[in-house]
């Protein structure tokens, strides 16, 4: 009886194509991150139960847990950011704060499979823990600007919001402040995008009581800035309550503006929700312009409060984190791609027993940087050069003793089918690099 | 109540050093891989148990295996090889054969964690699937041997035995032949290192009823050519059911000597044995010389029949997996750790306001290169300098007005604590990049 070789629902492999794309995300990602001194850290896929849930919000259903050989509760992480308040936590007194910190890795939601929606996939965060400041907030949009902006060839706008502000006019217009009725809130409010006002105006209603006009005028108010120039809105919040909240958000807003003038927007959007309940300041979230409906690719916010489950130290936290398989996935689909690298010589082995040599060759190809493989099946020439071609080799090289005694090879060009005769190792490397 | 921040027994955080050392390892197995013509793919973390479960051996007991919430029985892979055959079965109509894979990714077993032993831990894996061929286990071996050789700055050996020559001495022998009593067999001869022949012959008696000098004898016999020029030890094998198996491990070991002359030998070891029972051919495991029980570093095999557990379609394979954890703990452990890159310029904040500037600053450095942070903490000068100071920076920027106005910047060397003072834009990336 065979097994069927079959994936789990939701779960996806990486193509070398869909790798490549990855892992440029990936890099660009790195080199940033270095260029702006964070530090790259990681942490167990695997965590107590407890450690991960409880935050709040609706991932704590999504969860993969289960009892361990050992009977411990344990959980796969559905995100970095709860981990590395653990991490900050358990290594508080190792680490010199304000932490600056990058972590790539794969997180775990038993979601509804959906396109471009996956069970698993790819976060990269960038996180500054140990300090609430406004150069902090900063300095995460900087960051994440400068990566998509490097990531991404097409126009982006980061839309970004304040929990204190929201939860303000949650609290005026609705009548709901804190607990689990302003966590409801909050993520009946961040699937605006997706179900639109009226869905949402119905739901506030159906399931937190709020009158229609109510919410009316909670999503106009929330309306009225979006995109505006942060210099010029300043007096529809002179609500004393949250006149600091609201200044250091515009003038955050306002430095990033000034310091981004590429392809990638940076705007008010006080619409902007997020699902998560830990988020007690700014938020961010990200979509592509011209690709409608395809979510967010890069969010986060700044959560003062996470590190306290774990510890009587306060450790305020901000972050965001890039969807490495969404913006994958979305570049493949939009043709995006970058050249994967076209590999550059195949070795055909045109006759038995040179195949030591043809190894020799190989290894001073590669020592020069060149992509090299060799044949490794026994086959015909003719089938040799099929496989090359197929693969995509930029040139064939036919290896036999001719070759080898005189020191002089041909070398095919694939695309253009010119053959090259008569090289010597340094005209050989020539051509092929030049 | 708080939660106690603590990680799962067996798993580790891996803090910026360590993770420096992970990903050196990573990026020169790309590399090496890329310029050999492998091609990166990724599987999912879990995979449905009765893929991964039932190859034998003895990692079936150590799998993390539970039912998902929709009562699929589910696993966390345990390492790369089985989720890479299931791959190439469920994608052969797509996949051009001979393929070439790199895979790098976490597994996990839940084994007794003990020094340098996770139950996660990263490998590194490459893997020629659809051919079986002498050339094949050269390439592997050849690409491995690079590998180790740019990541590790001291000696190693990789030693290769065969399974079909082993098991033809355990039939010769211990007059046991194929199935469960071989597995168990390898499995106890697998050991050698960590428990010496003494107790290899008692666990051969004790669970499988081999008198003691018989497997005395065998041992002798496998030990006798340990080490030695595989062009002066044919005699001793000549047997016509192993001759041709034995011929072409020769020349596979003497190929890779002729073509790998620095600080790693690749040798013969007839008592290799491997744990895992799907190898079928030629198998590998590396040590460092100077490094007593770290185990293995670098281990692998032929493995022709894998894929058929999925498949009616013969996909012969052989692979190696580098122990990505291991080799950083060894590195990390015997301080070769690589220099982490010391983070060059931090831009003190002098006086309130002038953010907006020093961030300006802190982009056009980075635009050049330069790992440049700044002050997100409101602190006094001589906090900052401090703070820098603590993280390793090799220099400081203070910035205040007075240095915006004249375009003239300071620039402190935090080593030797020298003053450069009145440097414009380009003096400043002059010096800071000599």
């Amino acid at each position: 009886m065979k097994v069927v070789p079959r994936r789990l629902k939701g779960f996806q492999d990486y193509t070398p194509e869909l790798m490549a794309l990855r892992l440029m995300i990936i890099n660009v990602a790195r080199e940033v991150a270095r260029k702006a001194g964070f530090s790259e850290i990681g942490t167990p896929a695997l965590e107590y139960a407890e450690v991960l849930l409880g935050v709040g919000g609706e991932t704590d259903k999504q969860v993969f847990r289960f009892l361990d050989g050992g009977e411990r509760d344990v959980a796969l992480r559905y995100d970095l950011t709860i981990p590395f308040a653990r991490y900050a936590a358990e290594n508080s007194g190792k680490i010199l704060f304000p932490f600056k910190r990058l972590q790539i890795g794969d997180v775990w939601r038993a979601e509804k499979p959906q396109k471009g929606r996956y069970r698993e996939f790819c976060q990269c965060d960038i996180d500054i823990i140990g300090v609430d400041s406004r150069n902090a907030d900063v300095e995460i949009l900087l960051s994440a600007h400068e990566m998509l902006s490097n990531i991404l060839d097409r126009p982006f706008t980061i839309s970004c919001n304040n929990r204190k502000i929201l939860s303000f006019f949650i609290h005026k217009f609705l009548g709901i402040s804190g607990g689990e009725q302003e966590e409801q809130a909050l993520i009946i409010l961040d699937k605006i995008e997706k179900i639109g006002p009226e869905n949402i105006i119905n739901d506030l209603f159906l399931k937190l009581n709020v009158a229609h006009n109510r919410s009316e005028k909670l999503l106009t108010t929330l309306n009225e800035v979006k995109g505006q120039d942060p210099s010029v809105i300043t007096d529809l919040f002179d609500e004393p309550a949250i006149k600091s909240h609201w200044l250091r958000f515009l003038e955050t807003i306002k430095i990033v503006q000034e310091l981004t003038n590429n392809h990638g927007k940076v705007v008010i959007d006080l619409s902007i929700a997020r699902g998560l309940a830990y988020y007690t300041g700014i938020v961010y979230e990200t979509t592509v312009d011209d690709i409608v409906g395809f979510g967010s690719i890069c969010s986060g916010g700044r959560y003062d409060n996470l590190a306290e489950r774990f510890i009587n130290q306060p450790m305020p936290g901000v972050g965001i984190s890039i969807g490495v398989d969404r913006l994958a996935a979305l570049l493949f689909e939009h043709s995006d791609k970058k050249e994967m690298g076209v590999p550059k010589v195949f070795i055909a082995i045109a006759e038995e027993g040179i195949t030591d040599d043809a190894f020799k060759l190989a290894k001073k190809l590669r020592d020069f940087g060149v992509t090299t493989d060799i044949a490794l099946k026994e086959q015909k020439l003719g089938a040799q050069f099929k496989y090359a071609d197929k693969r995509g080799f930029a040139y064939v090289l036919p290896l036999g003793s001719h070759e080898l005694l005189q020191g002089l090879f041909t070398l095919k060009n694939m695309k253009t089918g010119e053959e090259h005769r008569g090289l010597d190792f340094n005209e050989l490397t020539n051509l092929i690099l030049s």
